[in-house]
């Protein structure tokens, strides 16, 4: 399977490609090609080191997406519709959001677009695609750091089952991730909610790239 | 201390005052008085037969606001408006609020009111009170079988930092509950966004009363 990530050399998109490019054909894209080759370069040369084949190709934003059968939208949520709007041919391919539209005041808090999340709002900004809500709480450095397993849960909602299962697919193959059925769509503006919520929880217990866990 | 609990014969109030009553002084609130006494009496007979002594007394709502020093808010949201504007004497008291704004349609969703939250709301009913918002998540056959310790974390968050510390001190002394500073009482809209969330996780993957852990 490709799995095309568009805003793929920010940190959490990085950090992704370390993690999903030993079993699946990673397309890291971003808006400059050059940057993107140079992080595939990276992450292919680091899992060598460490004993793994991986497969990582470094492109522009528009070729992951034609060249990807799951699209994953790893870009802040201020970037979201601008990035969206300046590319083409997600229709009928699995676009996955990990966005959570977020500020830092005194505190994290969610500030959802009128759409209700993210996710909603790139459900409308792209007909026909299969859109799913996954991997919304897991912090960059975690993504990154492969001395250490990531152990946590992960909500996964869709409104196109077929979609939801072939993520919840790789949310379980990947390190010790936990993937649970959240349900449709509209329920991505909870799964949103909890990653300030997390946010919030690191500051006031001195805590660091606080995760959860359903029990 | 004195913990009133409004609502105390419902299900979640009737659990609390199991796990609370061998610590603290329960005070069992409802608007029926005698209901209230026969809820209390089966909790002290409960504690009895396991070899606890426990203190609860049941009353009417309003005496259980004027006797206490702490005041849990166990009613549905639906009701938590009338119930509050009925009761006086909440001044300068910390009033707990475990309460979740939501809706079941084909999926349990948050439906805030114009305040933000729950907690935001008895905030504003309520001018002098000490608001915290707290056992948000916990589910009512949780609180009442007294065969298995709750094992779960409970954000706790606050404007006033001295309650908010009284109240993680009470959750802390709960069962095996762990309390986590959440911030001031406005990320009350994300803590409350966890319940809906943890019902639709309980029933798209078949669990039960599922809780969260911050890891």
């Amino acid at each position: 399977m490709k799995i095309g990530i568009v805003g793929g050399t920010g940190d959490i998109g990085e950090g992704m490609s370390r993690r999903l490019s030993s079993r699946y054909d990673v397309i890291l894209g971003s808006r400059e090609a050059d940057k993107a080759h140079t992080t595939s370069e990276c992450t292919i040369d680091l899992l060598k080191q460490r004993g793994f084949k991986s497969s990582c190709t470094g492109v522009s934003n528009q070729e992951a997406v034609s060249a990807a059968d799951v699209i994953i939208l790893a870009v802040p949520f201020k970037h979201l519709e601008s990035t969206i709007s300046g590319l083409s041919g997600f229709e009928g391919k699995i676009v996955v959001s990990p966005v959570n539209p977020m500020e830092k005041k005194d505190f994290f808090t969610i500030v959802p677009p009128p759409e209700g999340s993210a996710a909603l709002l790139v459900n409308k900004l792209l007909p026909g695609a299969r859109v799913v809500t996954a991997f919304n709480t897991i912090a960059a450095n975690r993504w990154k750091d492969l001395d250490a397993e990531i152990d946590v849960a992960v909500p996964v909602c869709s409104d196109d089952a077929d979609a939801k299962l072939v993520i919840m697919g790789i949310v379980n193959g990947t390190s010790m991730l936990k993937a649970y059925d959240a349900g449709p769509l509209a329920v991505s503006a909870m799964i949103e909610s909890l990653t300030p919520l997390l946010l919030n929880i690191a500051r006031y217990n001195k805590m660091h790239d606080v995760g959860i866990k359903f029990v």
